[in-house]
């Protein structure tokens, strides 16, 4: 194992009405001035945006808001909200809704006490400083209600980058299960993907001695694995929705990933297929993971050879791919990035837009090169 | 799953080493006048005395100390820390030991800045206010380094008995695998019991559809089956130490136990045992433990028909207790209350000093009364 330090201060609440909380939480963690920071419209059908703002002004929280977050959140409504928080005054980001709001809702809390452009942070900059942010959770996949990170694409390059920094993990996340079970089915199924990747990423390692962290993530993965057709089964299944919701926060917290060298390299290879074609985050990983996994597990298949056994329960590794394609499969996640319009000739420009050489350097478990990921792009088809 | 919140804000800085940034660590927390509180003489034999004093007093942090925690810490050093801590206006606890010597810390920390009796928070009043501390951990095993709670010893009662508050929960955490390698076998593997019966007193629960938590702990168990033979046999294994060192704090920060009832009977009975005999916690947890498994398990075989297929992968309950108790011989543990020197006439005594009636309210998974409790202190015989 390697050394390590760990910190994951966020205050959850949740659980059932967990979002009427939302006024105290924000008065104690010091917020006065709020910027309700939310996606499409589906906040305002299901009936949340009403009650939470009903909540905010119930408590006597002043707020502006701005709306539109879309899935893949980009720089220019950042732009807008650091303008907006500036020119209010406003002392606390609250995002509603998922990964994309709530990433969106880090890089304005960054860039508002910035005095240069929030891009930086995107390039490598780590952030110091931010506005708190509060988070009302309504899909269970980024774990970015937990999490240091925030994931933004520059429309004008196409980049989708990300940014750490402590400060920008949320003081509080409010998760109610309930609030998930209007997500349609294939989001459902991208979410469960997306929580599962996250494991993966930590889980092949090369990192030796990680017993523990090897079984939490074990653990994990069978519940997505249990749980998960479960809500594509019923999507009012509050419990399965419930472990699933606990499982995304705990997936990427950090918890499960101290100690050991990460891997990473299906998130790289799936930013680029969101950045250039219509792929949500999750769907995408759910066609490049396990491609990624047919050309590392044939170089290195040590770590393959344990999750056989241990999360699908088959003696080989090629059994244990299979077995997680037609998981991914049944859940109604597609098997080929051209379900997303891209084409075999797309795969050079996928390859190089990730700033990839002939030098190995790409990912944790088996260092890739440019042609390595040409290749598991090609097993994508 | 139940409604739950959750917030572990503890830094933790783990791995070989670390104790040497406990100066920059006490800094970065506020503090500037320590209390440094530790055990018997273990730690000035290892030298790690003398590494902490030294790292203090070259990162200029000026330190008064009480040493002389013992196993089962009392309240009558508490009293003595708390009156040196006003009188040298002392702003930080900093504990070096396990969990006595912490749980001895959190008391001093909440007495210093209370006008009452400290005592007061161990008869039941929720400790709103303390002093910050840190701890640097030399034994894997009451998780004290990471959560919120406290148990301590009235030496005129004999009553053993916790104290909770967000407040004294460790600010920081060293936790260096390294410095448990000059454990005593005995005590590391009734650090391991500990650790294991943290995590039953969670999974054994009547609260339905847990299945996330269910998993993690599971997986928490497995590691400590695997692990813990691996440092009886060799002390010097630091891999196999930090694997349990980690593992010990999941298991009790109560990541695994949120969102449902837990139990705590056999802490409640071990309590007891250990005020009154010579018992080490974990020790005697290795006792009550199996015979509480056996008679609640009669009574309500649910969760553990479970335990018994994914923990001991065995397909009966009986055979499920007997694996977990030759485990517990096979790492040296007693197996008897009659070798802390209790006897069969003693039982009542131990049954009524808990406060129980012939009303069944002891424990969460099975609701036990007295005779119930005297009945299990008998099949521990």
């Amino acid at each position: 194992m390697q050394n390590f330090n760990f910190c994951s201060p966020t205050y959850f609440e949740f659980g059932k009405d967990a979002e009427l909380k939302v006024a105290e939480l924000i008065k104690k963690f010091g917020g006065s001035k709020v910027l309700l920071h939310y996606g499409t419209s589906s906040i305002k059908k299901s009936g949340l945006y009403d009650r939470v703002t009903a909540a905010l002004k119930d408590g006597g929280i002043d707020f502006v808001e701005i709306g539109g977050v879309q899935p893949n959140p980009i720089d220019t409504l950042v732009y807008e909200g650091i303008e907006l928080c500036r020119r209010e005054k406003v002392d606390f980001v609250l995002a509603v809704g998922g990964g994309s709001a709530i990433d969106s809702s880090k890089a304005i809390a960054a860039g508002t006490v910035y005095d240069g452009d929030f891009w930086d942070f995107y390039e490598g900059k780590w952030i110091e400083k931010a506005l708190p942010v509060g988070t009302i959770l309504t899909i269970a996949a980024a774990g970015s209600e937990g999490s240091l990170n925030s994931v933004i694409t520059q429309t004008s390059s196409k980049c989708k980058r990300g940014a750490s920094g402590e400060c920008i993990r949320p003081v509080f996340s409010i998760l109610n299960p309930a609030l998930t079970q209007t997500l349609p089915p294939y989001h459902t199924a991208a979410g469960s993907t997306d929580i599962m990747v996250h494991i993966h990423e930590r889980y092949f390692s090369n990192t030796e001695e990680v017993e523990v962290t090897d079984r939490l993530c074990e653990g994990l993965l069978k519940t997505l694995i249990s749980q998960t057709p479960r809500v594509i089964a019923d999507p009012n299944d509050y419990e399965a929705r419930a472990n699933i919701m606990w499982a995304g926060m705990v997936a990427h917290n950090n918890l499960c990933g101290v100690g050991r060298e990460q891997d990473w390299a299906s998130h790289g290879m799936e930013h680029e297929l969101s950045a250039f074609f219509d792929a949500i985050h999750g769907a995408g990983l759910a066609v490049i993971n396990p491609a990624w996994m047919k050309f590392v597990s044939k170089k290195n298949p040590h770590k393959f050879v344990q999750w056989a056994q241990r999360v699908w329960e088959v003696a080989t590794v090629d059994e244990a791919i299979a077995k997680y394609e037609a998981f991914l499969k049944s859940i109604g996640m597609p098997s080929s990035i051209t379900e997303f319009g891209a084409k075999e000739s797309d795969i050079p420009m996928l390859a190089k837009h990730i700033g990839l050489t002939d030098e190995a350097t790409f990912g944790g478990y088996v260092k890739l090169n440019v042609s390595d990921v040409e290749e598991i792009y090609r097993l994508a088809l």
